[in-house]
Protein backbone atom coordinates (compact mmCIF):
# COMPACT_ATOMS: atom_id res chain seq x y z
CA UNK A 1 0.00 0.00 0.00
CA UNK A 2 2.00 2.72 -1.01
CA UNK A 3 -0.39 5.55 -1.08
CA UNK A 4 -4.23 5.07 -0.18
CA UNK A 5 -6.79 7.67 -0.20
CA UNK A 6 -10.08 7.68 1.63
CA UNK A 7 -12.66 10.10 1.20
CA UNK A 8 -15.88 10.32 3.30
CA UNK A 9 -18.51 12.64 2.00
CA UNK A 10 -22.06 13.79 2.99
CA UNK A 11 -24.51 16.37 3.82
CA UNK A 12 -22.96 19.27 6.84
CA UNK A 13 -24.42 17.58 9.93
CA UNK A 14 -23.50 13.76 9.16
CA UNK A 15 -20.12 13.92 11.32
CA UNK A 16 -17.82 13.27 8.33
CA UNK A 17 -14.76 15.15 9.40
CA UNK A 18 -15.30 13.45 13.20
CA UNK A 19 -15.25 10.56 11.12
CA UNK A 20 -12.30 11.48 9.33
CA UNK A 21 -10.37 12.32 12.16
CA UNK A 22 -11.36 8.49 13.59
CA UNK A 23 -10.35 7.19 11.01
CA UNK A 24 -6.54 9.02 10.84
CA UNK A 25 -5.96 8.26 14.52
CA UNK A 26 -6.70 4.96 14.07
CA UNK A 27 -4.22 4.83 11.21
CA UNK A 28 -2.06 6.90 12.52
CA UNK A 29 -2.10 6.30 16.42
CA UNK A 30 -3.19 2.60 17.02
CA UNK A 31 -1.25 1.12 13.93
CA UNK A 32 1.82 3.95 13.73
CA UNK A 33 1.39 4.39 9.88
CA UNK A 34 1.71 7.76 8.60
CA UNK A 35 -1.57 9.83 7.58
CA UNK A 36 -2.58 12.77 6.79
CA UNK A 37 -6.50 14.03 7.62
CA UNK A 38 -7.97 17.34 5.89
CA UNK A 39 -10.63 19.31 5.37
CA UNK A 40 -11.05 22.10 2.80
CA UNK A 41 -13.48 24.75 2.67
CA UNK A 42 -13.70 27.23 -0.17
CA UNK A 43 -15.56 27.97 -3.69
CA UNK A 44 -15.80 24.29 -4.39
CA UNK A 45 -16.96 23.18 -0.78
CA UNK A 46 -19.96 25.05 -1.13
CA UNK A 47 -23.78 23.46 -0.89
CA UNK A 48 -24.77 20.59 0.86
CA UNK A 49 -21.34 18.06 0.07
CA UNK A 50 -19.08 17.99 3.00
CA UNK A 51 -15.85 16.14 3.04
CA UNK A 52 -12.84 14.63 5.19
CA UNK A 53 -9.59 13.37 3.31
CA UNK A 54 -7.60 10.45 5.31
CA UNK A 55 -4.31 9.67 3.27
CA UNK A 56 -2.50 6.98 4.01
CA UNK A 57 1.09 6.18 3.40
CA UNK A 58 3.98 4.14 3.37
CA UNK A 59 5.99 7.37 3.50
CA UNK A 60 5.54 10.86 4.30
CA UNK A 61 3.04 12.01 2.80
CA UNK A 62 3.62 15.58 0.73
CA UNK A 63 0.57 15.98 -0.84
CA UNK A 64 -2.51 15.67 2.09
CA UNK A 65 -5.50 16.33 -0.09
CA UNK A 66 -7.10 13.27 -2.22
CA UNK A 67 -6.48 13.25 -5.93
CA UNK A 68 -6.98 9.37 -6.91
CA UNK A 69 -9.57 8.22 -4.04
CA UNK A 70 -9.50 4.26 -3.77
CA UNK A 71 -12.51 4.59 -1.28
CA UNK A 72 -15.56 7.51 -2.12
CA UNK A 73 -18.32 7.09 1.14
CA UNK A 74 -21.11 9.34 -0.35
CA UNK A 75 -23.95 9.58 2.13
CA UNK A 76 -26.27 11.77 -0.15
CA UNK A 77 -26.53 12.80 -3.75
CA UNK A 78 -24.28 15.47 -3.85
CA UNK A 79 -21.89 14.21 -2.18
CA UNK A 80 -21.64 11.63 -4.93
CA UNK A 81 -22.32 13.89 -7.74
CA UNK A 82 -19.31 16.06 -6.68
CA UNK A 83 -16.84 13.65 -6.16
CA UNK A 84 -17.17 10.45 -8.04
CA UNK A 85 -15.24 11.67 -10.80
CA UNK A 86 -12.03 11.79 -8.29
CA UNK A 87 -12.39 8.29 -7.64
CA UNK A 88 -9.86 5.86 -9.41
CA UNK A 89 -11.48 3.36 -12.01
CA UNK A 90 -10.62 0.83 -9.89
CA UNK A 91 -11.59 2.23 -6.49
CA UNK A 92 -14.88 1.33 -4.83
CA UNK A 93 -17.82 3.82 -4.27
CA UNK A 94 -19.52 3.12 -0.99
CA UNK A 95 -23.09 4.82 -0.96
CA UNK A 96 -25.82 5.13 1.73
CA UNK A 97 -28.37 3.20 -0.65
CA UNK A 98 -31.66 5.25 0.65
CA UNK A 99 -29.94 8.80 -0.17
CA UNK A 100 -27.70 8.30 -3.49
CA UNK A 101 -30.59 6.86 -6.48
CA UNK A 102 -28.70 7.56 -9.22
CA UNK A 103 -25.30 6.18 -9.47
CA UNK A 104 -23.23 4.05 -12.85
CA UNK A 105 -19.75 3.57 -10.80
CA UNK A 106 -18.76 -0.29 -11.43
CA UNK A 107 -17.34 -1.20 -8.38
CA UNK A 108 -20.13 0.58 -5.95
CA UNK A 109 -21.45 -1.10 -2.46
CA UNK A 110 -24.74 0.31 -1.44
CA UNK A 111 -25.65 0.08 2.48
CA UNK A 112 -28.35 1.89 4.05
CA UNK A 113 -26.26 3.30 6.45
CA UNK A 114 -28.60 5.90 7.81
CA UNK A 115 -31.27 3.44 8.45
CA UNK A 116 -28.78 0.80 10.33
CA UNK A 117 -28.24 4.48 12.62
CA UNK A 118 -31.92 5.42 12.87
CA UNK A 119 -33.28 2.16 13.59
CA UNK A 120 -31.14 -0.67 14.06
CA UNK A 121 -29.07 1.51 16.61
CA UNK A 122 -31.37 3.86 17.35
CA UNK A 123 -29.81 7.02 17.44
CA UNK A 124 -29.35 8.69 14.08
CA UNK A 125 -26.08 10.50 15.47
CA UNK A 126 -23.81 7.48 14.44
CA UNK A 127 -24.45 7.00 11.26
CA UNK A 128 -20.59 8.39 10.74
CA UNK A 129 -19.86 5.61 13.40
CA UNK A 130 -21.83 2.72 10.69
CA UNK A 131 -20.06 4.10 8.35
CA UNK A 132 -16.77 3.51 9.47
CA UNK A 133 -17.44 0.15 10.01
CA UNK A 134 -19.10 -0.60 6.84
CA UNK A 135 -15.85 1.35 5.21
CA UNK A 136 -13.27 -0.98 7.21
CA UNK A 137 -15.04 -4.18 7.10
CA UNK A 138 -15.34 -3.57 3.07
CA UNK A 139 -11.74 -2.39 3.02
CA UNK A 140 -9.63 -3.75 6.02
CA UNK A 141 -7.88 0.09 5.81
CA UNK A 142 -7.11 -0.66 9.34
CA UNK A 143 -8.22 -3.42 11.67
CA UNK A 144 -11.48 -3.10 13.45
CA UNK A 145 -9.87 -3.56 16.79
CA UNK A 146 -7.37 -0.28 16.20
CA UNK A 147 -10.76 1.35 15.12
CA UNK A 148 -12.55 0.84 17.70
CA UNK A 149 -10.06 1.87 20.02
CA UNK A 150 -9.72 5.12 18.28
CA UNK A 151 -13.57 5.70 18.31
CA UNK A 152 -13.69 5.04 21.78
CA UNK A 153 -10.96 7.37 22.76
CA UNK A 154 -13.09 10.36 20.41
CA UNK A 155 -16.81 9.67 21.39
CA UNK A 156 -18.47 11.69 24.16
CA UNK A 157 -18.39 9.95 27.23
CA UNK A 158 -21.70 7.71 28.11
CA UNK A 159 -22.13 7.06 24.22
CA UNK A 160 -19.31 4.21 23.65
CA UNK A 161 -21.60 1.53 23.98
CA UNK A 162 -23.86 3.18 20.99
CA UNK A 163 -20.98 4.05 19.56
CA UNK A 164 -19.29 0.56 19.74
CA UNK A 165 -22.78 -1.08 18.46
CA UNK A 166 -22.68 1.09 15.68
CA UNK A 167 -19.29 0.19 14.47
CA UNK A 168 -20.25 -3.02 15.01
CA UNK A 169 -23.53 -3.21 13.02
CA UNK A 170 -21.82 -1.29 10.37
CA UNK A 171 -19.15 -3.93 10.12
CA UNK A 172 -22.23 -6.84 9.86
CA UNK A 173 -23.53 -4.59 7.54
CA UNK A 174 -20.16 -4.66 4.94
CA UNK A 175 -20.22 -8.65 5.90
CA UNK A 176 -23.61 -8.95 4.30
CA UNK A 177 -22.65 -7.26 1.19
CA UNK A 178 -21.59 -8.25 -1.85
CA UNK A 179 -17.85 -8.20 -1.86
CA UNK A 180 -16.60 -5.77 -3.98
CA UNK B 1 -2.75 38.31 2.76
CA UNK B 2 -1.80 35.34 -0.66
CA UNK B 3 -0.83 32.27 2.12
CA UNK B 4 -1.10 32.31 5.65
CA UNK B 5 -0.44 29.27 8.21
CA UNK B 6 -1.62 29.12 11.80
CA UNK B 7 -0.16 25.69 13.80
CA UNK B 8 -2.15 25.49 16.90
CA UNK B 9 0.01 22.38 18.94
CA UNK B 10 0.23 21.31 22.65
CA UNK B 11 -0.43 18.04 24.53
CA UNK B 12 -2.54 15.29 23.07
CA UNK B 13 -5.63 16.50 25.71
CA UNK B 14 -6.31 20.20 24.94
CA UNK B 15 -8.40 20.34 22.03
CA UNK B 16 -5.87 21.21 18.96
CA UNK B 17 -8.06 19.42 16.26
CA UNK B 18 -11.00 20.80 17.25
CA UNK B 19 -9.57 24.49 17.50
CA UNK B 20 -7.85 23.78 14.17
CA UNK B 21 -11.47 22.73 12.49
CA UNK B 22 -13.75 25.76 14.93
CA UNK B 23 -10.39 28.13 12.89
CA UNK B 24 -10.56 26.72 9.37
CA UNK B 25 -14.66 26.64 9.67
CA UNK B 26 -14.50 30.32 11.24
CA UNK B 27 -12.55 31.73 7.93
CA UNK B 28 -13.99 29.18 5.36
CA UNK B 29 -17.38 28.99 6.18
CA UNK B 30 -18.24 32.15 7.89
CA UNK B 31 -15.78 34.67 5.69
CA UNK B 32 -16.33 32.00 2.38
CA UNK B 33 -12.20 32.41 2.42
CA UNK B 34 -10.24 29.08 0.56
CA UNK B 35 -8.76 27.60 3.88
CA UNK B 36 -7.49 24.01 4.38
CA UNK B 37 -6.90 21.94 7.54
CA UNK B 38 -4.69 19.33 8.35
CA UNK B 39 -3.76 16.55 11.30
CA UNK B 40 -0.78 14.58 10.46
CA UNK B 41 0.06 11.52 12.44
CA UNK B 42 2.95 9.65 11.91
CA UNK B 43 6.68 9.19 13.14
CA UNK B 44 6.99 12.77 13.68
CA UNK B 45 3.84 13.68 15.42
CA UNK B 46 4.95 10.79 18.09
CA UNK B 47 5.44 12.06 21.76
CA UNK B 48 3.93 14.93 23.80
CA UNK B 49 2.94 16.93 20.78
CA UNK B 50 -0.62 17.25 19.18
CA UNK B 51 -0.84 19.89 16.15
CA UNK B 52 -3.41 21.11 13.74
CA UNK B 53 -2.84 23.40 10.87
CA UNK B 54 -4.73 25.90 9.25
CA UNK B 55 -3.60 27.31 5.95
CA UNK B 56 -5.54 29.98 4.56
CA UNK B 57 -5.22 31.52 0.74
CA UNK B 58 -6.72 33.66 -1.81
CA UNK B 59 -5.78 30.80 -4.31
CA UNK B 60 -6.71 27.30 -4.65
CA UNK B 61 -4.59 25.64 -1.89
CA UNK B 62 -1.84 22.74 -3.79
CA UNK B 63 -0.41 22.07 -0.48
CA UNK B 64 -2.14 21.94 2.52
CA UNK B 65 0.25 21.28 5.46
CA UNK B 66 1.78 24.55 7.03
CA UNK B 67 5.89 24.51 6.25
CA UNK B 68 6.55 28.17 6.81
CA UNK B 69 4.42 29.24 9.50
CA UNK B 70 2.86 33.15 10.51
CA UNK B 71 1.44 32.44 13.73
CA UNK B 72 2.47 29.37 16.08
CA UNK B 73 0.94 28.16 18.90
CA UNK B 74 2.38 26.48 21.17
CA UNK B 75 0.53 25.35 24.53
CA UNK B 76 3.32 22.69 26.03
CA UNK B 77 7.70 23.02 25.99
CA UNK B 78 7.83 19.86 23.68
CA UNK B 79 5.34 21.60 20.67
CA UNK B 80 7.25 24.77 21.06
CA UNK B 81 10.72 22.65 20.92
CA UNK B 82 9.30 20.42 18.01
CA UNK B 83 7.58 23.14 15.85
CA UNK B 84 9.45 26.86 16.52
CA UNK B 85 11.60 25.85 13.31
CA UNK B 86 8.72 26.34 10.75
CA UNK B 87 7.83 29.43 11.87
CA UNK B 88 9.14 32.31 9.70
CA UNK B 89 11.78 34.63 10.58
CA UNK B 90 8.78 37.00 10.80
CA UNK B 91 6.45 35.03 12.02
CA UNK B 92 4.43 35.15 15.45
CA UNK B 93 5.01 32.80 18.23
CA UNK B 94 2.62 32.43 20.77
CA UNK B 95 3.08 30.59 23.72
CA UNK B 96 1.29 29.34 27.56
CA UNK B 97 3.67 31.39 29.69
CA UNK B 98 3.45 28.85 32.52
CA UNK B 99 3.80 25.71 30.31
CA UNK B 100 6.85 26.91 27.96
CA UNK B 101 10.01 28.43 30.10
CA UNK B 102 12.61 28.46 27.46
CA UNK B 103 12.52 29.93 24.10
CA UNK B 104 14.03 32.82 21.86
CA UNK B 105 12.21 33.44 19.46
CA UNK B 106 12.05 37.00 19.13
CA UNK B 107 8.46 37.77 17.72
CA UNK B 108 6.95 36.09 21.54
CA UNK B 109 3.59 36.74 23.28
CA UNK B 110 3.22 34.70 26.60
CA UNK B 111 -0.41 34.30 27.38
CA UNK B 112 -1.31 32.18 30.75
CA UNK B 113 -4.07 30.38 28.43
CA UNK B 114 -3.84 27.39 30.49
CA UNK B 115 -4.65 29.63 33.83
CA UNK B 116 -7.02 31.47 32.59
CA UNK B 117 -9.05 29.05 31.31
CA UNK B 118 -8.39 27.08 35.08
CA UNK B 119 -9.38 30.08 36.95
CA UNK B 120 -10.83 32.57 34.99
CA UNK B 121 -13.12 30.85 32.92
CA UNK B 122 -13.41 27.97 35.44
CA UNK B 123 -13.09 25.19 33.08
CA UNK B 124 -9.88 23.74 31.67
CA UNK B 125 -11.17 21.88 28.97
CA UNK B 126 -11.74 25.45 27.36
CA UNK B 127 -8.27 25.94 27.06
CA UNK B 128 -8.29 25.45 23.15
CA UNK B 129 -11.33 28.31 22.97
CA UNK B 130 -9.26 30.61 25.17
CA UNK B 131 -6.15 30.22 22.82
CA UNK B 132 -8.26 31.11 19.85
CA UNK B 133 -9.60 34.05 21.57
CA UNK B 134 -5.66 34.71 21.92
CA UNK B 135 -4.53 34.21 18.34
CA UNK B 136 -8.14 35.82 16.41
CA UNK B 137 -7.16 38.95 19.32
CA UNK B 138 -2.89 39.05 18.25
CA UNK B 139 -3.35 38.67 14.56
CA UNK B 140 -6.38 39.39 13.49
CA UNK B 141 -6.49 35.90 10.91
CA UNK B 142 -10.48 36.35 11.54
CA UNK B 143 -13.12 38.79 12.90
CA UNK B 144 -13.96 37.73 15.90
CA UNK B 145 -17.80 37.73 14.77
CA UNK B 146 -17.10 34.77 12.50
CA UNK B 147 -14.87 32.86 14.81
CA UNK B 148 -17.39 33.33 17.82
CA UNK B 149 -20.03 32.11 15.42
CA UNK B 150 -18.02 28.88 14.37
CA UNK B 151 -17.00 28.19 17.89
CA UNK B 152 -20.77 28.21 18.87
CA UNK B 153 -21.59 26.20 16.18
CA UNK B 154 -19.35 23.50 17.18
CA UNK B 155 -19.16 23.23 21.24
CA UNK B 156 -21.30 20.34 22.75
CA UNK B 157 -25.23 21.45 23.68
CA UNK B 158 -25.25 23.35 26.97
CA UNK B 159 -21.59 24.88 27.13
CA UNK B 160 -22.32 27.55 24.66
CA UNK B 161 -21.96 30.58 28.12
CA UNK B 162 -18.78 29.05 29.06
CA UNK B 163 -17.46 28.73 25.60
CA UNK B 164 -18.32 32.31 24.78
CA UNK B 165 -16.24 33.74 27.67
CA UNK B 166 -14.13 31.47 26.91
CA UNK B 167 -13.33 32.92 23.59
CA UNK B 168 -13.88 36.64 25.15
CA UNK B 169 -11.05 36.37 27.93
CA UNK B 170 -8.73 34.97 25.21
CA UNK B 171 -9.67 37.97 23.18
CA UNK B 172 -9.47 40.61 26.80
CA UNK B 173 -5.99 38.60 27.20
CA UNK B 174 -4.62 39.42 23.62
CA UNK B 175 -5.64 43.06 24.07
CA UNK B 176 -3.48 43.58 27.34
CA UNK B 177 -0.58 41.76 25.92
CA UNK B 178 2.13 43.97 24.39
CA UNK B 179 2.00 44.28 20.93
CA UNK B 180 3.84 41.83 19.28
Amino acid sequence: MARFEVRLSGSGGQGMILSGVILAEAVGIQEGKQVCQTQSYGPEARGGASRSDVVISEEEIDYPKGRHLDVLLALNQESHDKYVGDLKPEGLLVIDSEAVRQYQFPNTVAVPVTRIATDDVGLRLTTNIVALGVICGLTRVCRPESLEKAILARVPKGTQEVNRKAFQLGLDAADASAPP
